[in-house]
Parts: C-alpha cells; structure tokens; sequence
C-alpha cells in the first residue's frame, strides 16, 4: 500500500539519527495525516519521533491519533513530558485524553500544570458523558460590546494563538453573560471605529451544557454554525463546540446507531482491529436471547402437530411467510429509526404516522398475498393457497406495525430507538407470523369438508 | 406545539398589512429557524411573506426551505422575481434549485440573469451528480503571493460581501492554479507588510472535481478544515466545498444507507412528509424479489416431505434455527456496511476479516448450539437434539460469512455494500438454513435404527 512509504523513511531518519531532517520531513505533513503513518509504527518508534517535535506539533499529532495508539503512546511518556505536551493541547482533546489514562498519571499531570488549566481540566471533565459540557472546549476568544472594532481585532490577535478558533468573537457582559457575537469578517470589513455594540449579532444561537450531544450537533447544522457558543443555565459562557467536534460526533452517534440495528452492542474501537473476543462477545448475547424467544415458536407449533401431519404443504411455506413478516418489519423499523435520529421524525407524530402505516403495511400484505397464492395453488392446492395468503396480509400487516411501533416505544421509555434492531424487529414478527399462520390453518382447514 | 406561535404571527401581520412589522419580526429570526416556521404555512402565504423581505434575507431563507416546500413557493414567483432571488442565491444552493424546477423556468432563469452567473450556472450544473463538483460553491475569495497582509485583507474586505466564506483566501497564480492558501486568521495577526507568500500554507488539503462527495465529506472531517478547495486535474482552483455542506453530505449519505439497509430504495423526501404511494412504491419490490427467492426454500422443504411427516417434531426447530442465521448474517453486515461507509475498512482487508469472521462465527455458532441442544432434547429427544445443534452451528457460521461477504462482493462490483440489506442477507441465511436443516435431518435420521 502506498502508505509504507513515509513510514520507511521516518525509520531510516530515526536510525542514522538525522534529527533536523527528520523534524523537518514530520512538518512537511499535515498533523492528521501523519497521524496515520505514525499509528502504523511501534509505539517506541512513535515515541522517538514524537520526542524530535516541537511541543505545539507534538500536541497536535497526539491529538489526531486513534484512542489505541494515544493510549500506547502516552504510557511510555515521562509525567514531566506528559504534563508538557498536555499543556499545549486544546482543552477538549486534553480532557478526552486524561479520561482514558490511569488514575495515577492524571494526579501527576494535575499536579504539575498550571493552576489555571488545572481548574480548566477539572472543570470540562465534570460534565456527563454524551453532553454538550463534555464535548466544548474552552479555547474562545471573548471582547466586550464597547470595544471599537479595531480594538476587538487588536485582542483577537493577542489571545488568538491559544484559541481554536477566532473566526468568532463572544460579546459577554461583565458577568460573563453572553449578550451576542461577531464574527472576524465582520470585524475586518467595519470601519475602524465601529463599536463592537454595532457590529454584534444578538440573540445568537446557543446550547446548554446539559444538552445531548446530538442535539448540539444537529442545530449547529441547522444553522450552518462554525461554532456554537455553551452556556449555563444563566446563560453564562462555559465554553464553544467547533464544527469540526460536530463532525465527529455525528459519526460516532451514527456508528453508535449502526451497531445497534446490528444487536452488536456498543463498540468504540475500529471494526478493523476489534478482537475475536470483543466482537463474540458483543454479538452473541441478543442472539442467545432471540434464541429462547424463538422457543416460544417452537412450541406455538408444537401445539399443532395434527394439522401439520395433515397438511404437510404447510411446512413449504413457513420459511416464506415468517420472512416476509419480518422483512417488512425490519424496513419499517430501520426507516423510523433514522427519521427520529436525524429529527425528521418525532414523538408527537407516532398516531399519524401508525395511520400512515396500517394503510401502507395493508397495501403492501395485499401485494404480496396476490403473490404468494400463485404459488399456494400450485404447490398445496385451493385450500392452502387461501390459508398462505390470508397469512400473508396478516403477517405483512403485524410486523410493519412493529417495526414501526417500536423504536418510538424506545425513544418515549428514553431508550436509544436504534435498539430495535433488525434482528429483534425480525424474531418478534416471526414469532407473531407463527402464531398467525398455524392459528389460521387450524380454523379453516378444520372448516373443510376434507382432511 | 411551540413552533404555532410565529406562524399565527406571521398570518396575523399579513392579514392586517403591517408590512415593516412582519419584515422586523422575519429578521428576528435566523432564516434557517424561519424557514421551519413558512414550511407550516401555504405556499401562497409563504410567498406573500417573501415577496415582503430583502433580495438578500429572502434568497437566504428558500435556501433553508425543504426541496419540495422550495419548489411550492418557486412555482408561483414570477420569472422576473425568480431571476432576481437567484442571483442572490449562494452558487451551490441555486443550482440545486435550479436543478428541480421545469425546464422552461430554468432557461427563462438563464435568459435573465447576467451573463457571469448564466455561465457560472452551467458550469457548476455540468458537474455529476455525487462529485465533488455538484457541490462545490464558486464563492470563494483569491489572492496572489506577492500581495502584503494589508493588501489581502483589503482585498478580502471588498470581496467578502459575495463570497460563502473568506476564512480562508486561496492562494492562486496568474493560471488561478492554486499554490497555497491564508487564513483570514493569519493575515489578521500578521504584521501589515508581510508578504502573503510568507504567511501562506503551501501544499494544501485539495479535492478533484470528479472525487464522490463522501470522499470530500470524509477528508474535510479528517483534517479538520473549514472549506476544501476543488480543482481540475490541472490543479486550477474552480470551486470549493464547505464544511456545512459536508454536513449536509454525510446527513444524506448516512440516511441512504440506512434506506437501502432497510431495501426501502432511495427516499429523498423527508419520511415524515412521504405519501403512502411512495412509501408503498419504494418498500414493496425488494419484498416481492425475497418472496420468490424464497420460493426455493419452500421447494427445498418439499423435497423432504417424508422425512417431516417421520419426525414432526423438526418442525418446531424451522423458525428458531432460520432465524438464528438470518440474525447472525445481518449483524456481520450491518457492522461490514458501517465499516466500508467510514473507511475503517477497506476492500483489501477482506480476507484478513475473513479469517476473523470465520473463528468469530463458529465461536457464536458453537454457543447457540450448544443453548439450543438443551431445548433439542427437551422438545424432540436426542436425535433431533443432535440435528438441531449441529445445523445451529453451520447455519450461523453460513449466515455470518453471507453477511460479511456480501458487503465486500457489492463494493468490488462497485455497486453500494448498503445494498446488502438486513432482509436480503436475512432471507439468503434463512434459504441456506433450510437447505442444510433438511439436509443433516434426511442424512442423520436416517441412519438411526428406528423411525
């Protein structure tokens, strides 16, 4: 793969112990993309070259590592250098960090920086995971809305090289209440003089540090925000999420969702490097549950024996029907899990939509029990082609209606609707498809003159 | 619901004729948050309130209207008023605009508006659906290198007024072949005689117009950029993509997989806002296609009729054991089709995650086996036990690879591994499961002593 390239030549720099060149060739790149080269090196490797870097880089390269490799990485790291590079991370990569180290190396790190990000560290890591607190950082540039706009530039220049971003300015009252904001091309275009106080959007666009996570990120979409200022509950500045954070957590949210339609469980790691253990063990729980559901199949039909024994035919069609009851559950449930997630979908709307449903779930039975009775009449005859059919709608009907019904039970018992996987979605249907099928047979087999 | 209030408003300040009233309480809002609002009017209301705005705040918010509400209210602007919004229209949202409305609209648009933006329309309308060019807007701000930071800035403050974003300028020479780009960030704090060559970033971060917007998407998000510059394969700068955009992207992309995951077809419409004939259109054919592959399944049973009526009690097993493998196939794909849709897995990883998936599917094969073996006995007696068990194993080994496979197999082909839908692996794992039950049962049944 092309990607060994770098790689040869970052060991061959190590090895003849050119360190200026070395530097230089690590500089050449953007700190994501040798990210990844590094990732595909020993931890000691990386290490080394790590050690060859300006602390600014360094932080920076750290930051865009795999959790795995920071981990590795970070381990054979000195407290002193550690505390180092932490001080030159942004506040939220920082605090991401420190919650995956050993308890031990954190007091160190707190120990040893600054009173000011100490505070900072503590401060962001107190919010609950998966909320708008958790995901902010702190690296914001503030002015205040008497400032003229060439004063407000001259203190973006001054406090922009430890802010993540200056293409916003938050205008905060002396309570550090936000009152509104600028963005730097406002600034820029504005005659000298202006006061910020002209200049200033007002009532901008926030969230609340307890705010889900996703949330944050589905307005800041909304509404085409760089960055979108957090407040507290008394609309004090606490801090900024950044587009760039947003990206990442609607992929995360959306994997996250993924796995669960999947019955995998909850995986962080890459799919690529997880363990045989990790994914048995993530996978095979929801199936052993599903498998003791079934059981109840099992014995539904094991109530009628008789009827199968007599119409054997039915038997042909069972694997049909039950799939067909479960598939179109899975559709409807896959469908509505993401229109809630994306927000295209909400609670109020569940009787509309279940309205919607029925007449569509009922159109689509009937399509396919005209289907299926071509091929009742020609393998089991009349009678059997009117019990498949009939079936046939029923189970269509009844699985739709779970599969539309249930994420929204999720979501209203404030469970992730993504739960109702295809594989629950499908067991349920089956299960009801059973009942269904064999319950029909019986009374209008038994209805016929002949056995 | 909350979101009543501004439209009774908005109907009450039509109805009384307070125009300079109803434009205030419009700029009020931020026109994403006001398109929600028109989105629950008529469309004849949502023109009258247009028609009371500025060019500018009006051209804002039908950029922020859902497509179908876009095209209500475009149909009753005249071909002048239409014209004139456009021109005020960001390059990339009009052509979207103008890519749903009727032909003769479109070049009645064409006629009217300057030549400049005529041509601008085409080009960017030129491009392929999905590329990096169908995206990409033409406002963005350029520079040459051997413009002062001063300079620059001054350049940018004339340019800003049109351009999507002036964040970044591009760095171009006297071909508009991009050498580089500034951030506004940079010239700002830069002392006001530097040169920009001196403060520009060579090598940029780029996309290749023909490049799938995912690609773009997934390099913006890794590098954390807030636009991506598009070029030509002669590295001429023609457009660029934004980070909104790229969350619209992902949003889209991500909700296409999960509509083919559910073989629901490719909705573009919101599904709250889908009409039961669409619903029905798009859900009903993959159903159909399974019900006559399962055909074979039903075929294959009947091959076995004796068998069955031998040992009813394998009946029982049929929906536990397709199930089981239907399950266990649509977990490994959904987890595949996440994989490949990220990039944390790509094609020539299949065989190493073959290897995985072999030893992870006996792993959760053996497990069920063995659970499922204790309700063999229990239910059938041993011999059916034995059947159970071993099918058990190799139906949830054959489910697994199915479903990991297939994701791979429709990437080779270069169709789209979502298309390895929950209910396609499903019914391919359940007619395998049929096939191999009925085969271990006919096989080993029959050389037991008694019948």
């Amino acid at each position: 793969m092309e990607v060994a390239q770098p790689v040869t030549e970052l060991r061959d720099l190590l090895d003849e112990g050119q360190d200026p060149q070395l530097k230089a060739f690590c500089e050449s790149f953007h700190p994501a993309a040798l990210a990844e080269h590094l990732e595909e090196m020993e931890p000691e490797e990386r290490l080394m070259v790590l050690t060859k870097l300006e602390p600014q880089f360094r932080a920076e390269l750290l930051g865009h590592l795999e959790p795995n490799a920071q981990i590795e990485t970070v381990e054979l790291f000195s407290d002193s250098e550690l505390a180092r590079t932490v001080t030159y991370m942004p506040s939220d990569e920082r605090v991401d960090l420190l919650k995956i180290l050993p308890e031990d190396r954190v007091e160190e790190v707190l120990r040893t920086v600054a009173k000011a990000e100490r505070e900072d560290i503590l401060r962001l890591g107190a919010y609950e995971e998966g909320t708008a607190g958790a995901i902010m950082t702190s690296e914001y540039a503030t002015v205040t809305k008497d400032l003229t706009a060439r004063e407000a530039l001259d203190r973006l220049r001054m406090e922009a090289l430890d802010k993540e971003t200056i293409y916003v300015a938050y205008v905060v009252d002396d309570q550090r209440r936000l009152i509104g904001l600028v963005s730097l091309k406002d600034l820029v275009i504005a005659k000298a003089n202006t006061p910020v106080e002209d200049l200033m959007t007002v009532d901008p666009v926030v969230a609340y540090t307890y705010e889900k996570q996703e949330e944050v990120a589905r307005r800041l979409s909304q509404y085409d925000l760089i960055a979108i200022p957090i407040v507290n509950p008394n609309n004090v500045l606490v801090g900024i999420v950044t587009f760039d954070d947003v990206l990442d957590v609607t992929e995360a949210e959306t994997t996250t969702d993924f796995h669960r339609m999947a019955a995998a469980g909850l995986m962080t790691t890459s799919l690529r490097e997880a363990s045989i253990w990790l994914l048995y063990q993530k996978r095979v729980p929801w199936l052993l549950i599903l498998v003791f559901m079934n059981v109840f199949s099992g014995y539904a039909i094991s109530r009628h024996e008789a009827t199968i024994e007599q119409y054997v035919a039915l038997v042909f069609f069972l694997p049909l029907l039950i799939d067909s009851g479960g598939n179109a559950g899975s559709q409807s449930a896959t469908l509505m899990v993401r229109a809630l997630a994306t927000g295209d979908v909400r609670i109020p709307d569940w009787l509309r939509l279940l309205g919607r449903e029925v007449l569509v779930a009922l159109a689509i039975g009937i399509s396919m029990g005209v289907a299926v009775s071509a091929v009742g009449v020609f393998r089991g005859g009349p009678d059997v082609a009117v019990v498949v059919a009939a079936t046939m709608v029923l189970v269509v009907f009844t699985g739709s209606l779970i599969g539309m019904l249930l994420p929204f039970g999720l979501t209203w018992s404030r469970l992730d609707p993504a739960s109702a996987s295809a594989p629950l979605v499908t067991s349920l249907a089956d299960i009801a498809g059973v009942l269904i099928y064999f319950g029909i047979a019986a009374w209008y087999l038994e209805l016929q003159p002949m056995g």
